[in-house]
């Protein structure tokens, strides 16, 4: 059912299951390199005669890079394994609801993917779990600098990297983090993290980035313009700046809960836990949702008898691409719905 | 706490805990006769001397009648105490919150009452679990002659028992029976009942009878006039066509959904014993809607690991009084809700 290439089962996907720095608060760092290849126009400018040529490039190559890529050309796999993708943050929305020429290399560990021509020729982007931004940007600077050992790369000197969307135009670095923010949510808070990342120029977007919704309160936080600063600037405002503020504000909400409403706060954490093990048809939404609460009270140590891995690796495997995957054939919403309330109150040995 | 000639603690209130014919949609049944005592004026225009006059008088016959029955002097024991008759059905709202000198006698088993100085001087209540309307009628009568025999009701030829409000005068009956309706609830179709007992001049209330709200699916149905119509004839409409017809409305109800929709069904109930089992925090509101949900998956045998009993007798043990009661203390609100989730927990073995 997914490309045999792919070892999706034998493996969880290490960002969100995994264990990282303030795993708690943030859930994974990621950055994105939009680069594009000299000699061909931008992507929304190209035929499809030059997006098939980049993604030949592309398929050619890559299975050097990064001690081993998996090249996935897009339009020759089944829509479940693209949301599949997807739901493993490999690929983006848009990408994955394309047509025309275009595929992802995935590496080994599923933290690296490169997008072909997606926005851009090529969207590198590394994800690491809990606060790594260092550590990724040292990662996909490797990767980006074998790219372009190969690749030439469309640059200018006066504005640097040059991308089809002018946002990107400069170091066409984008960070982000993923962000579990549980209880500013329960305080009526989100909307001072808002406010200030719209201050500092950030955008604070849902689960599955641009256009969707915060589900299950998790969110992205990641900068929106890049001509103009370095991407060291760039990297040590989020890791010193915006980081820190966001997680003392969600460690203060959490204080605050447990110090002045923990009856409220219990009830809350608890009622999640018995409706995960309970209900006989869930909706994804519903399921991120609960899952939130219980990995806060798991966080707090409200919920003591819970499988904390078990819980994590759910919030992959209740999206309904992984969930027909495991279940291994395709359904409908309705059976979904089914299907994975079993999965929960199995998994969480209810 | 409670006045210690009533039995509460020992017993449980055997109309809503007990076993009946179709005790499943039929809770129970009930009878209440208005009578008024010859020789003095209706309640509302009778002096504060003639009301104690009559209180007095039935403190000193009343625990002669019906093998000896308990009176209680409304206006010397606790609010708490009289919470707890009204949760017990035993007075009603009007009579909990009145001041001037009233009472209650209470039958041994607490299936009978005879409320002094509610709207009437005297109403007689019988209260059975189940369908039992016709034994009910039967138990009232002997205990209305019994009183009778001692008090000189008001009574005309022409119109019969007198009585202070207008829809009472005749026969002075009102039949009504506690229904559990939660399938009719989850079709949208209670409407078509709230129609059906419109067009017979049936009320249908809430749990404690009139002006109070339908909590936890159980309804109040009953007559609304006694003039012109013998008791037989009100009683027989009762057995013969107006519960079964709303029985078969319910039960046609529950074969729809298990045949059309049992994956709704029992996802519903099983929330329901989720959040039971696992909520904090708890209103009385929330738990009889709960609880009724559980008592619907126990008779459609959804559920097999739960003690109905033990469901059944929360129904009454999570209402405020009876909490503070068991708990053996006062509490707010807020107090309240902690125990009651705890209480609920305890007795459902979660």
């Amino acid at each position: 059912m997914i490309d045999a290439n792919l070892p999706f089962e034998a493996q969880e996907s290490e960002w969100i299951s995994g264990e990282g720095p303030t795993h708690d608060i943030v859930v994974s760092s990621r950055i994105r390199l939009a680069r594009n290849i000299a000699g061909f126009p931008f992507v929304n400018r190209a035929t499809e005669q030059e997006r098939r040529e980049i993604v030949s490039l592309i398929a050619q190559k890559s299975p050097k890079w990064a001690g081993g890529m998996v090249f996935i050309d897009l339009n020759t796999v089944s829509s479940l394994d693209r949301h599949l993708l997807l739901e493993r943050h490999l690929i983006s929305a848009g990408h994955m609801r394309g047509t025309r020429p275009r595929g992802v290399a995935v590496g080994a560990d599923q933290s690296l993917s490169v997008m072909v021509n997606e926005e851009d020729h090529l969207r590198l982007q590394m994800l690491r779990p809990g606060e790594q931004l260092r550590q990724v940007f040292e990662g996909i600077n490797k990767v980006d600098d074998e790219v372009e050992a190969e690749i030439d790369y469309s640059f200018s000197n006066r504005f640097g990297y040059l991308t089809a969307c002018p946002t990107n135009v400069g170091t066409g670095i984008r960070v982000s983090v993923m962000l579990h923010l549980p209880a500013l949510r329960l305080c009526g808070e989100i909307d001072k993290v808002r406010r200030a990342a719209r201050d500092m120029q950030l955008a604070l977007r849902g689960f599955h980035g641009e256009g969707s919704e915060a589900t299950g309160d998790f969110y992205q936080l990641s900068n929106q313009t890049t001509l103009g600063k370095t991407e060291e600037e760039i990297l040590d405002t989020f890791v010193e700046v915006v980081i820190p503020s966001v997680v003392e504000y969600e460690k203060s909400a959490r204080n605050s809960l447990m110090n002045k409403r923990r009856g409220y706060l219990e009830d809350q954490v608890w009622r999640a836990w018995g409706l995960l093990t309970s209900a006989r048809l869930i909706s994804t939404t519903e399921a991120l949702q609960l899952l939130s609460l219980v990995r806060l009270g798991l966080n707090l140590d409200l919920l003591s008898h819970v499988d904390e891995a078990a819980v994590n690796a759910l919030l992959l495997q209740c999206q309904p691409a992984h969930l027909q995957f495991i279940v291994g054939r395709q359904m409908g919403q309705g059976e979904r719905a089914v299907a994975r309330a079993t999965l929960i109150r199995e998994r969480l040995g209810a």
